[in-house]
């Protein structure tokens, strides 16, 4: 056995107690909203055929997959010559047959596709599960983290990008934030302003320059479409496109001129109208918060895959990037062979959400609860006493915990601080004597003394 | 893009909607008894530095481990000769700096070490994670499986051990086991065993031998006795201990007897009898059904590492291996340089019960709970008449959904068929001309006309 200090792996976490509650919090909230809005979970393995991943994210996104190593004498499947030349790409192939999760969405559609004659469609599913990338890890980017899923497959009613808005409302309101934007873009639009420009061509340059108007300013932007290849005459066009303002409305309106001879902008543009429709009616008798929708035609994201809708939420009140985004791609299971099938779905960023909801200090107290009462042991007497206590109080669904040994007062409430119990239970010889106990609020200093029956009433309802 | 039909890697499996909410239902039960006993959860990495995994679980264990390819160019660091003897074995460390996590315990005990400035001892810690092994894959037996465990270290009180069986006790209880056999056992009985028949280095190998009985029977065990170097006379000795009989009581009573001369048997003695008194100490003032617990002094579970008390779980009412184990280890984090920390720990076979409650139909109707209703859509207009109507059922807490088209009923009643969706709502002309709405309950088939009101109140508390 060695004996050297142990280190985590470059790039992974341990979880602690306290944050696990808190990480909890963030997740069950939002499957609780998932659930409410008719989707069901779905897990699939850690591991996939290197086969079912390969090509799936780009050249980049391949060197990204960390590869399993094949079990026993994996070199002898290996020719020699590739052996004597080194050569790692060449050598992968038949070392390695498997490969982590990469993200959520390939093992989605594998699972569509495998599963196909079990599943009704629309299938509604949502995951949530850890995926691996060999990125260099720096601040806030780990090799392991969790995706957030939630995408319905066998749909291509717009009612569903308007039930992904009320989801992110309902979600992210449930966690306490109160400015949040939603913002939501059509790749038919984006289509639709390239084809008016007259470079169909370009629009993924036209999209990822213009994407980056926050960040460079319009001068940039320009600098940037120049070297892409558009002209001074073309950016004239793109101009009042890319400096759109106003209502939601007023930019719809200017894109319906500036649309008015391409048919595909315009579909964009009528899809956007549908998803605004089908959340003003589902609105209509509701006392919830109308959620703050902007159209955003910069929104290019993920453009290689999204054929439809793209939506991405940011926070307005901590200075961070996106804490979701996803958007409709017309041929998901394309990939496996399974053909014209559409899909639709957003992602929650949850380890982006811990933050935000860490720094705005919005985690509720409840999200820390652990045990609630610890059961002092100064002696072999005062243990015996107190065990029947013991599970009369977790008997009352209430987490309690009994010292397991006889130790100094000051070690066992110096325990109970660094769990967070909020209740201490001291029993010294003059409680045995009249089975009065005595309660001690931890955070106040206050002592009541109390029978067991009324020390679980206080718990059950405090 | 590859365009092959895909699959799943070899031991691995997809889990379904309908398996993820039975999954689910055992987990959440097993952690709400955890933190009722005041255990808090942790996570650690799926990955762990090779170093940290290597050397615990013995030869063949390190054979098992899942290693994971280094990013790169990684043949770079492979001096040449090895490559050109393609030595796998001696190639791997150049080429695998990682791998996946084998079990819970190796990572706990590093999380241990790592953080012990900020953790305060006791510490009581639950887990559940899954875990990776190359084991051939065969029915019942995965490459990827859960493991549920809940340990405490620093504590040598025997209380532990007595909560261990309780918790034990309330989760297989609350997830409707009503037949189970708690076993326990204490490697300190064996070792005392061994020595009073003159063998103490022959201890493994007597365990091994006895801890068949159950499997071949006393000849059986005699044979192997023989074999593993026992004499006749050391047979005659351990022969009454082998066929121990009686309550629990009587076989302490006769292990008294028997280890007299033993100090370290006489101490295993002491500690089952401790154990025993806080149980009985802990039920006193319970109304809850009392443990079946049994002294099994042929139960051997994992003998390398226990040094106290073991404990396994069978379930009387399906032929099934254990459901569960576990027991007392004086050196968790030796391994890790960090010396005298004692633990013990139980885990619970998540995939076992799994099947044991499948077989035994156990699983609960609520934890099938999906989608509570779903609103049927015909055309347009239903569509639009309904919108605000799911908000409002969603408003109220109840797992709502529109069919997102319009499409045939025969349609829309099959996807509610499969989904499991115990309501619809049959919204049609007649249903919008008065405000009254048609309830379908899609198990009597019964047809009610109600309210949108007077629908909330029913699915609400039905």
């Amino acid at each position: 056995m060695s004996n050297i200090k142990p280190s985590l792996a470059k790039g992974t976490r341990d979880f602690s107690p306290q944050e696990m509650v808190k990480r909890n919090y963030i997740f069950d909230t939002i499957k609780t909203v998932f659930k409410k809005y008719g989707y069901s979970e779905i897990q699939t393995p850690s591991m996939e055929n290197l086969s079912t991943l390969t090509g799936k994210y780009g050249d980049e996104g391949d060197k990204l997959i960390f590869k399993i190593l094949n079990s026993g004498d994996f070199l002898s499947k290996v020719k020699p010559e590739l052996l004597a030349q080194a050569n790692s790409n060449a050598v992968i192939s038949s070392i390695s047959e498997k490969a982590l999760r990469y993200d959520l969405t390939v093992p989605f559609a594998r699972y569509v596709v495998m599963h196909q004659n079990d599943i009704s469609l629309p299938f509604k599913r949502f995951q949530v599960q850890p995926v691996w990338r060999a990125d260099r890890p720096q601040k806030g980017r780990y090799r392991e983290f969790y995706q957030c899923d939630v995408d319905v497959v066998g749909s291509d009613s717009l009612l569903n990008e308007a039930e992904f808005i009320l989801i992110y409302q309902e979600a992210l309101s449930d966690l306490g934030l109160k400015d949040f934007t939603i913002k939501i873009n059509n790749r038919k639009i984006l289509s639709g302003i390239a084809e008016v420009v007259g470079k169909p061509e370009l629009i993924i340059d036209m999209t990822v320059a213009i994407d980056k108007l926050d960040k460079i300013g319009l001068d940039g932007v320009i600098k940037e479409l120049l070297e892409r290849g558009f002209t001074e005459a073309d950016i004239d066009r793109l101009k009042p496109v890319i400096l759109l303002e106003g209502t939601n409305e007023q930019k719809l309106d200017s894109l319906k001129t500036v649309l008015s001879v391409s048919e595909t902008g315009l579909k964009g543009v009528e899809e956007i109208e549908t998803v605004f429709d089908y959340l003003s009616s589902m609105l209509k008798a509701s006392s919830s918060i109308n959620p703050n929708v902007e159209l955003d035609i910069t929104l290019a994201r993920g453009l290689n895959y999204y054929t439809g809708c793209i939506f991405e939420v940011k926070t307005n009140e901590v200075a961070m990037g996106s804490i979701g985004g996803g958007g409709r791609y017309d041929d998901l299971t394309g990939m496996f062979g399974l053909k014209n099938l559409t899909g639709v779905g957003v992602s929650f960023g949850a380890d982006r959400i811990y933050d935000v909801l860490q720094e705005l200090n919005l985690f509720p107290e409840s999200a820390a609860a652990g045990t609630r009462v610890l059961i002092s042991n100064f002696d072999k007497e005062a243990e015996r006493y107190a065990l029947p206590i013991l599970q009369q109080l977790r008997g009352a669904n209430i987490a309690t915990e009994l010292y397991p040994s006889s130790a100094k007062l000051k070690k066992q409430m110096s325990y109970a601080d660094d769990k967070n119990i909020p209740y201490v239970i001291l029993i010294g010889s003059e409680e045995m004597g009249n089975g009065v106990l005595t309660l001690k609020d931890m955070k106040s200093g206050q002592q009541d003394k109390l029978t067991v029956a009324a020390i679980i009433d206080q718990l059950k309802f405090n």
